[in-house]
């Protein structure tokens, strides 16, 4: 038998299910030992960066790793991007980046070059496989550091995958899993008005974040959940929450008055860019620090704890109904917006939010709708959204997946939509057109550059020519239709949720 | 002044006319300087993977590096894949990666990855301008670097960028140019019918083509060209020089009776993948190796040096006439897809040949086409052809560019179409749509997996659903249209090549 399909046998049995593919010459034993395994499917992708950003979605979704087969550097350098999101959000994911057979690389052929050196960036876990006797353990410890910290990457020469040696005989994997609850007492002397409580972890559930409202309740202290989660889910009081401001001056006007940071799961916050006379670091100066749960680590133990010894009452269960379904025919605009997906959102759908400026309401406006998870863009580097949904939905395929969309990244990874349509997935991708992208409208002035250059406009222009979402999608096998009332939104939104399979819907902004 | 203008504007002094950009906020500071430099062009591109390929086929046809804007880690990461192409090339390209201010990196804020680690890979030249007072100095030798050697990579920091430090005093830059010819002695020993002159470089000329002719044809040496060289000038009896195949058992065949390798310019050659039981060096064990110029060198004068030594006689022109135009109404296949290419090419085009498996024909059958340059996928990293095509037309604006290119590729860096779009470019863009990567199906048996695995034909096929290039072209603004003959496929070329703009041919292969 081949290493690789002893490979993919072991993966099998250690529970992944999936392997989102843009296989090449290297990666060949590993397609054809696929037919061993098969519990694991796979996903075709016309991109790396859409496996990798699938990967992403659905180990954030199941907290158990996909594979991803990406072909030497430059399939990986393609799949980076969101590597580097997954590698932030710390989600689970097993990628199996071919290489040159070990006794070739010395001949330098066209296609090689460091994958290690371009790995190390965005991975937990970072190993070459130099021998089919050690691949099994090899691999075995991808799947374990997936599963404890984060994107592993196991680099595996075209030899070592056909080779036939026997492998050595297994060691057992040591057990890492921790689940920190220091600092407890700490936060308990230091809870109250002044106090910041700030939420993070790979994903954060509804019980955490209830408790964290109870908390904050009983002792006055602001609960916060960091700006870009990897997952929330927003059922019951906890829906509520709200996120620490992107915008870095907000953010800091936010935490003005705190003189003690609660950091449970979260990171320090910091802005995501420096820019000249603005706040780096957001809470004021001085503020104690107090780590409760380090950052990644689901904080819900270590809540509960805090809870407990603060005897924080349980809150009355208050539950808004959702909003009333906007019936204007004018123009779009980022609180109609809000109000339409807040208004249609299906029981236990899973967001994918990649909306940016357009979006901004999109969260608060949510908390009221039925119970779901939102997934944000935890690394900042765009085209995420919908390669993201696309991994949610093979994850989840009885749960509607809304990919919130800006038209900008959008376009990093539109090739997303070809496997959606070959997977029939129930994605709607709302694309939100406003023919610019106007985050960097908005943040050339916060750079102090007030009046735009004329290279600026043009590099920050999208409408020149219009881009047309709805041919692009049906070129890939989407369906797809175009609004620019709130009234044909929240109707088109309807009809989406309710046909199986993937849609587009291309949301006209002024 | 601030640091980022003196930058573009040393830039455009030192001859930098284009500015291939997918900018992001650590960037805003270049962007705002590009009005003070009128004379570099602005290119928006969708996708940084668009950016870098654009400025390979600029690079290629000025031999004068472009700018690129890249956007951090991940930006340079979506770049990666067609930067590694360029490398390869050794083609002259200046990439300014944006980076967190200096005094923001240590709180690791959201897109902080270590760029240098991805970026060391695909530079001839890197480093990371630390402060305003070296910018200068640090761009000067960045576009000194990529004259010399290929693509560079400068790293700045936003606040370096920002900044209004006064620059050092200049030092002038070293000039490293160098053009080898040594070898030429053991080269005219060594010369016979046993003997393969293999030629590569920057820029093959049609005079480098025509002298290595004259060589062949004194000596009775086989004469090729490497198989992925970076741009081939085609015209007179030189256009007839063939190419190394790509299959290494081809490759071995051809070279079987060689018993010494004259280098000219060219890498020695080896396997694109080493396969089981397949060739990895491709010249019989034991033979001689003689570098006549170091790789990636032109060798032009050496080997004018070299034909005068042997005093080869000129050759004869007889450029035979173009094949005429293929009037069938059955299916294309590559045959006829390549008559169609050569019959209607027009006089001083520019080819960006990613036409993989469905081309292979192409190239041989054009030599007898009016004169041309031929750009080649040097580095193997798929989804180069429209982007290095859009570039090229950017170079040339007086020239017909034609993209030949696989649709399995074409899916790489699709979003190309709409700078072509937006720029007019005149690119005949010609997508070779067999529903497949025929590439992968041929390379799995090659691997010696004789009956594919149902994976293996689930992940090599592209027809569920069929992809409609059309739509997607006109969802980017470029006009398409798809044919099924020979003979609507020539009509459609003619019409292509008559008007101004980009175009799309969608060629549907059995």
């Amino acid at each position: 038998m081949k290493a690789a399909q002893r490979l993919l046998e072991m993966a099998a049995r250690e529970g992944v299910r999936a392997c989102f593919a843009n296989p090449g010459t290297s990666e060949m034993h590993l397609v054809a030992a696929l037919d061993a395994a098969p519990s694991i499917r796979p996903v075709l992708c016309l991109f790396e960066g859409v496996a990798t950003g699938a990967a992403d979605g659905y180990g954030r979704m199941t907290q158990t790793p996909a594979l991803t087969l990406l072909h030497l550097g430059p399939g990986l350098g393609n799949g980076f991007a969101n590597l580097h999101n997954a590698y932030r959000a710390r989600t689970p994911i097993v990628s199996l980046v071919g290489e040159h057979a070990t006794y070739h690389r010395a001949n330098n052929p066209p296609l090689a070059s460091d994958i290690a050196a371009i790995a190390r960036p965005v991975s937990a876990w970072l190993e070459t496989a130099e021998t089919a006797r050690d691949l099994l353990h090899a691999g075995r410890r991808a799947i374990a550091a997936a599963r404890r910290a984060g994107p592993a990457t196991l680099i595996l020469p075209a030899d070592v995958a056909w080779s036939d040696d026997e492998p050595e005989p297994a060691a057992p994997t040591p057990d890492e899993e921790h689940q920190g609850i220091a600092g407890v007492e700490s936060a308990v002397q230091a809870l109250g008005p002044r106090t910041l409580l700030l939420l993070g972890g790979r994903q954060l559930s509804a019980e955490a974040c209830a408790i964290a409202q109870r908390i904050a309740a009983a002792t006055g202290a602001l609960a916060l959940i960091e700006t870009f989660p990897a997952r929330v889910r927003r059922e019951g009081g906890g829906a509520e929450l709200k996120r620490l401001p992107y915008l870095s001056e907000m953010a800091a006007a936010t935490l003005a008055q705190v003189e003690t940071v609660i950091l449970a799961g979260a990171a320090y916050p910091v802005a995501f860019f420096a820019l000249p006379g603005r706040p780096l670091r957001l809470a004021p100066k001085g503020a104690q620090v107090i780590e409760l749960t380090p950052a990644g680590v689901n904080p819900e133990m270590a809540l509960l704890a805090l809870a407990d010894q603060l005897k924080a009452p349980a809150l009355r269960s208050h539950r808004p109904s959702p909003p009333p379904k906007p019936n204007s025919d004018g123009a779009i605009d980022p609180m109609s917006l809000a109000q339409c997906i807040a208004a249609t959102l299906p029981d236990n759908a899973i967001v994918c939010d990649e909306s940016n400026t357009a979006g901004l309401f999109c969260y608060d406006a949510s908390a009221s709708s039925p119970s779901h998870d939102w997934l944000t863009l935890t690394g900042g580097s765009i085209g995420q959204g919908l390669p993201l949904a696309t991994g949610a939905a093979i994850a989840c395929p009885d749960r509607r997946v809304l990919a919130l969309e800006a038209d900008g990244s959008a376009l990093y990874t539109i090739q997303a939509l070809w496997t959606q349509a070959r997977e029939q997935l129930n994605v709607t991708n709302v694309i939100l057109n406003n023919g610019a992208y106007a985050i960097l409208r908005l943040e050339m002035m916060r750079a102090g550059v007030n009046t735009l250059s004329d290279a600026a406009n043009s590099l920050f222009d999208l409408r020149n020519p219009a881009i047309d979402f709805c041919a692009i999608a049906q070129g890939f096998g989407v369906p797809a239709q175009r609004v620019a009332t709130p009234q044909a939104l929240a109707a088109a939104l309807e009809r989406s949720y309710a046909a199986a399979g993937p849609s587009l819907i291309e949301v006209m902004l002024p």
